[in-house]
């Protein structure tokens, strides 16, 4: 089933402990877009770029399968540019650069072709922008997903909930979670968030794994204990384009079938931080990811039918 | 099989959002007790009371089966007190009063009737205490588990360190793995403190679980999601005693069975948030047990079988 995702497409330059990039691509739309293309292979993408942005990246997406007809190339014009510098130990970011360029003036229109699309995933952006591509599509898709950020909560509220009531998923982390619902408890936050709008709620925890709230079930799916986190630019949209993919390609939007999605998103997120940027991203293979959803098994799986009497 | 508990039994006042309570029964030695007592009938404790412990207390002790020949009542003393207050999100705690008492010149002795225990754990206290304990024992337990807390790498560390290479698995938390490792991730950390002597690692996350480390596996248990968290004392020691008793009662320490038990652990540090001190611990019956295991069944069980080609 069709795919689309809206989101940033952009430049980064990332510092971390274990070294700089100079500018590589980077935004919320690629990590979507390339970890779904593990999945789908019937995407397509809602973004805005500049003159500078590279061909070569634009035929990598062609390449997978994503449909670039709703992609705005702006001449004369540069861009979005993110340029950050994580803690020693990785847990919290300083931007240091931020320009908006392109993405300033982003009116995101709909192409004809992307109407009756199955599945949305609108990354994080602008609440109205996000508001905007769901009042532009004629048949509601099946599963409308969204992820947001603190920022939008400070600045634009009333809009940003006006779009949540608008989505069936939202997919945000703990902070953002308590930030949203003014609720320390991550199962009051997800009740909260849900009497917003959303019927599935996925709470992203980190290091820590991710909670899926649905009616009165709960689902907890660990993250994968790593070693060493090379840069974390990205995992949070890897884990929902993985998480997306999955769901679109299965066609299957159960609660059941979620909790397998988890699995993936979190599977691939753990590739993700293994480099910089989306380097390790584009080398995933079908083996390397049927390795880590052996891991996760590994991880997680006990036996207590035996010990209750 | 045998299991014998070496902890502290004190008296606990504890305040919380939610109220304040009176001196109060608590101590690791007694969680932990309490807790094992709901697997295993074959208790011994050593510990050390002043003459104004509660014979009532004493009685529950041995009504659950657990002999106390072991634990020195000592006249015209008083018992180890301890008062803490958490703050507002229950994150942290400030210690408002520490009385040592009886604690302060504690020299266990292990009762002739207690030679030939099978399992041993060794609440947090002074490693020298832990130490002498394992140093009277003609026979080695088929598996010495113990805890630790941060003070005593603070003051004790080559102390610590001498007890740590004597035992089979260590119980600690992240915090204090991470103090004890110089290790920020928490894999690293156990592989640093598998190489002290414990074959066996667990560390404890509060509400994010607890990860179980064993040559190159690893185990994640979630915590129980909980909307409320009423009062944490007791919940680390909670859930030692209830590993230690299902382990003990199994007679099983393969990395399998300390899956279980460490969901059977978690299940009862669950249940022990739910009130002050140990009130709801001692309420807790096999059919909440039962329902608690189930829920966490229903929390990490996933199928992906199908979803990987």
């Amino acid at each position: 089933m069709s795919l689309l995702t809206v989101g940033s497409i952009a430049f980064d330059r990332i510092e971390t402990p274990f070294g700089k990039t100079e500018k590589i691509v980077g935004g919320a739309g690629t990590y979507i877009a390339l970890a779904a293309s593990l999945y789908n292979n019937n995407q397509t993408v809602i973004s805005i770029v500049g003159e500078d942005f590279p061909e070569k990246m634009l035929n990598e997406f062609r390449n997978r399968k994503i449909n670039l007809d709703g992609l705005q190339i702006i001449k004369g014009e540069k861009t979005f540019f993110w340029s950050g510098k994580y803690s020693k130990d990785m847990n919290s970011r300083q931007t240091l650069v931020t320009e908006l360029n392109v993405l300033e003036h982003f009116n995101p229109i709909v192409p004809e072709n992307y109407q009756g699309i199955d599945y949305l995933m609108l990354g994080n952006l602008s609440p109205e922008v996000q508001f905007k591509v769901i009042e532009q599509l004629k048949i509601r898709p099946k599963l409308i997903a969204m992820d947001t950020m603190n920022f939008w909560m400070d600045v634009s509220l009333d809009q940003l909930k006006k779009t949540i009531s608008m989505v069936d998923l939202i997919i945000i982390n703990d902070e953002e979670a308590r930030q949203l619902s003014n609720e320390y408890s991550l199962i009051s936050a997800a009740k909260t968030i849900r009497k917003m709008g959303p019927k599935f709620v996925i709470i992203k925890k980190g290091e820590h794994g991710a909670l899926l709230f649905y009616e009165e079930n709960i689902f907890h799916a660990p993250a994968l204990p790593l070693e060493q986190v090379f840069d974390p630019t990205g995992a949070g949209d890897t884990f929902a384009g993985g998480f997306m993919g999955y769901i679109s390609s299965t066609d299957n939007i159960s609660f059941e079938n979620m909790k397998s999605a988890i699995i993936h998103g979190s599977a691939l997120a753990s590739y993700c931080v293994e480099d910089f940027g989306i380097k390790r991203l584009q080398k995933i293979t079908k083996k390397d990811l049927e390795n880590r959803i052996c891991q996760f098994v590994e991880l997680t799986k006990f036996n207590v039918i035996d010990s209750v009497k």
